[in-house]
């Protein structure tokens, strides 16, 4: 990745925007936590990793002010690591301006060494020498810093000449894997389909997928995992298909005060995105939707949870 | 419906054609097996009920030419239907155009009164008064010529006063759901919300759903049923959160020739319909897509086959 995701440069906070990929590659330079909650809100920048540190980074631009902190921790309810983020920050705030943006860089450095410890341990961790992997929603440097979480995985393995090809689900309503997995594979040169969400089930149970690969907003105590919608069909899917099915998420991602996935706050984001898609109506005017942006898959259905520490079995 | 799907008026096949819907309600006439393989093909009619009628009326067209006819036959796979459809009109022909005109017409009455049938048959065997139902594509008279299958059930359980709410996929990738399914909700004035074809078993899981009701495209011998992409996921997760997975169609989708799912053949529409959506560009150029337009759901997740005839429990 020649760019980084998120950076802070010049005293400001860099940017990619993507809502504008794969169409144009254009970074944000943003110098208010006001400019900081509108892009994570719309999703300039998202990925639990990145959302982690966007929030330590937007600790600095915060100048200290209680209210402005809280805001931006409580931007988005159900990625865990935006709120991590800004408390491993925000716990400087004695030392002044200088001391937050060391701590805030150290997040953005924690992030790049461990998406580069998962990729190697989740390679380490599936069998075989010509992998078919699913995955779902962008878990790439789109998502994190540098590479990403699932799809660093992905990564690693196309680097040790151990990847056959990716099947990537389009990810409605936003479409995260139509429009940034497959942008990032093309650039890494990894084989890959696009398909729709709700083929992934049925191409597993048809047998040509060894792995299923996905990130997570938030990990439970009791290893529930929230992800991006659809996590959970493809981790049924993948059951009845005796397929593994994976789950790669920084330490941060772990939140030991939530015991069980019930407990998880799950965001639903508006019938706005899904009677439009990339700004096309699909549905009659003044059609009702419900959009739970994540879904929660019990800890029964994971075969493995990918830290940068270690390898859980729920 | 005020308007026949699909119907026999003045020397010509004239039908509905459903891309244009929810925007414009535009009905084409069409004079020539020609025409009308390609409506087929591009799916201005669709739904195997339609598909079977149309199969029937298009054998009068074909003036008992033996090529039209088997192109016709041949026009898409999965849908048992339409062969069957070709084949009841073309056992007329050494009676002349009036006879294959009149088995073709009994084929479009027949549906007509078998939806009728099917839409109390499958409100007398669920049980409740409020209920909660999830569908996914068009199911309704949209998919047939008057009222439809699941949907038609849908639609007289909310005529006797007994339908809460329906939860409709979307359905990816031509968005039958949104765009035609919700039509024909808000037109019967049935509630309802339109959900992403991934949140579909994530809300099952969470508890807001008495029992899924789906189509069918073909069924097997053993109850293994072909239906549109994402119904098997459903099926998946209905299993999971113990709700009814009801499966309604005409016994004319039940194929003995098929003994599994196995055997059914699965149409893959090629990369288009997954990289754009509604003609707008969604992925890179140049990204390869999988698109299989059906999945097939075993019998052992399927809790009854709804017919005209009977309630079959594989």
């Amino acid at each position: 990745m020649p760019v980084r995701t998120i950076d802070w440069v010049d005293g400001a906070v860099e940017l990619v925007d993507q809502t504008l990929l794969p169409d144009k590659l254009v970074t944000l330079r943003i110098h208010t936590v006001g400019e900081l909650i509108e892009a994570i809100q719309r999703l300039a920048v998202r990925g639990a990793p990145a959302l982690g540190v966007a929030g330590a980074l937007g600790v600095v631009l915060a100048d200290g002010d209680p209210g402005r902190i809280a805001a931006l921790r409580a931007a988005r309810p159900t990625a865990v690591n935006l709120a991590w983020g800004v408390d491993r920050a925000a716990a400087h705030l004695n030392g002044g301006r200088e001391a937050v943006l060391a701590a805030a860089l150290k997040v953005r450095d924690d992030d790049i060494a461990a998406c580069r410890a998962m990729g190697e341990r989740g390679a380490d961790l599936l069998e075989g020498d010509r992998l078919r992997i699913m995955t779902v929603c962008n878990t790439g440097g789109l998502a994190a810093v540098e590479r990403g979480t699932a799809l660093g995985v992905v990564q690693t393995l196309h680097e040790r000449g151990r990847l056959a090809e990716v099947l990537a689900l389009e990810t409605r309503p936003l479409l995260q894997g139509a429009r940034l997995t497959t942008w990032e594979l093309a650039r890494m040169g990894a084989p890959h389909r696009l398909i729709a969400d709700s083929a992934g089930p049925y191409l597993l149970a048809k047998g040509g997928v060894d792995a299923v690969l996905i990130g997570a907003d938030r990990i439970a105590a009791n290893g529930d995992t929230a992800n991006k919608i659809g996590s959970y069909a493809l981790a049924l899917g993948a059951e009845r298909a005796g397929v593994p099915f994976v789950v790669v998420a920084p330490e941060s991602t772990i939140d030991q005060g939530t015991p069980s996935g019930e407990h998880i706050e799950i965001e639903d984001r508006g019938p706005g995105e899904i009677v439009t898609v990339r700004g096309v109506r699909v549905a009659p005017e003044g059609t009702q939707a419900s959009n739970p942006a994540f879904d929660v898959t019990p800890h029964d259905l994971i075969s493995a949870i990918v830290t940068e520490q270690r390898v859980i079995r729920p």
